[in-house]
């Protein structure tokens, strides 16, 4: 099932981190990856739009991918905060938002999405290599909660 | 557990449609409910910050509640997209926002937490009672799906 001209049927849509047969987990690039180190999308492989569209066991197996993806960003990015968003009024191709925030980042404590409020510090999280952050949330897709 | 100062330990947060001892869904009452009619919120009873503090089993209980709102929403508010999201900055004490959106809403199709670009019309959906809301939720929740 493939959406026409959706961007999410046609790119990965950032840098891949983990995936099978039924989503994926991309670590976001550019400018939103910058200001939130560690920021990942969950996007689910086929083209669908809402998490309501899914079989109850799909929908809870994607939100086991988005918490684990959760626990590895707690773990390793140490945020003050998480955000999770499943928006999709722009791309309706079922996806969710997973942001490390912290107190001094560009919008907090607004969404990512408000008009910011200050100049974000260059944080060494965003140092971190993406094998590194792979590698942990493999093992945390690992574990016997993730597992579908 | 209760949050010292936590609006959400002190108040329901807007009108009860539902609870138990684990959560509790209200729609949201004021300018947001006006803007966006069916607005609902879905708060977790303790005060915890994240949906990772939740064991794995109160997790996935919060989702199928948070998506027997969003399945109600969609069937007596016809939106045309829904928003979920669990974001607590302001209020670090877990509650999902279940948000109806339309094409034409004051936002569409930025999230609702960015400025504003229209004037949203008046909806008939506005004036749909919380009871009829609150029945027929309880009737998704009474799903074998939902239940716990």
């Amino acid at each position: 099932m493939s959406g026409v001209g959706c961007v999410l049927c046609r790119d990965e849509g950032g840098e891949l981190l983990w995936a099978d047969a039924r989503c994926r987990v991309i670590r976001v690039t550019g400018a939103e990856g910058r200001d939130f180190p560690g920021f990942c999308r969950v996007i689910w492989q086929a083209h669908v739009a809402e998490m309501s569209d899914l079989a109850a066991v799909d929908a809870a197996y994607l939100m086991r991918i988005v918490l684990a993806v959760e626990r590895t960003l707690r773990e390793v990015m140490h945020p003050d905060k998480i955000n999770l968003a499943s928006l999709g009024n722009v791309v309706p191709h079922l996806h969710w938002h997973v942001i490390p925030r912290w107190h001094d980042d560009s919008h907090f404590p607004a969404p990512v999405w408000a008009i910011g409020c200050r100049l974000a510090p260059t944080r060494p999280q965003s140092q971190l290599p993406s094998a590194t952050l792979a590698a942990r949330l493999l093992q945390h897709l690992s574990h016997p909660e993730t597992s579908s």
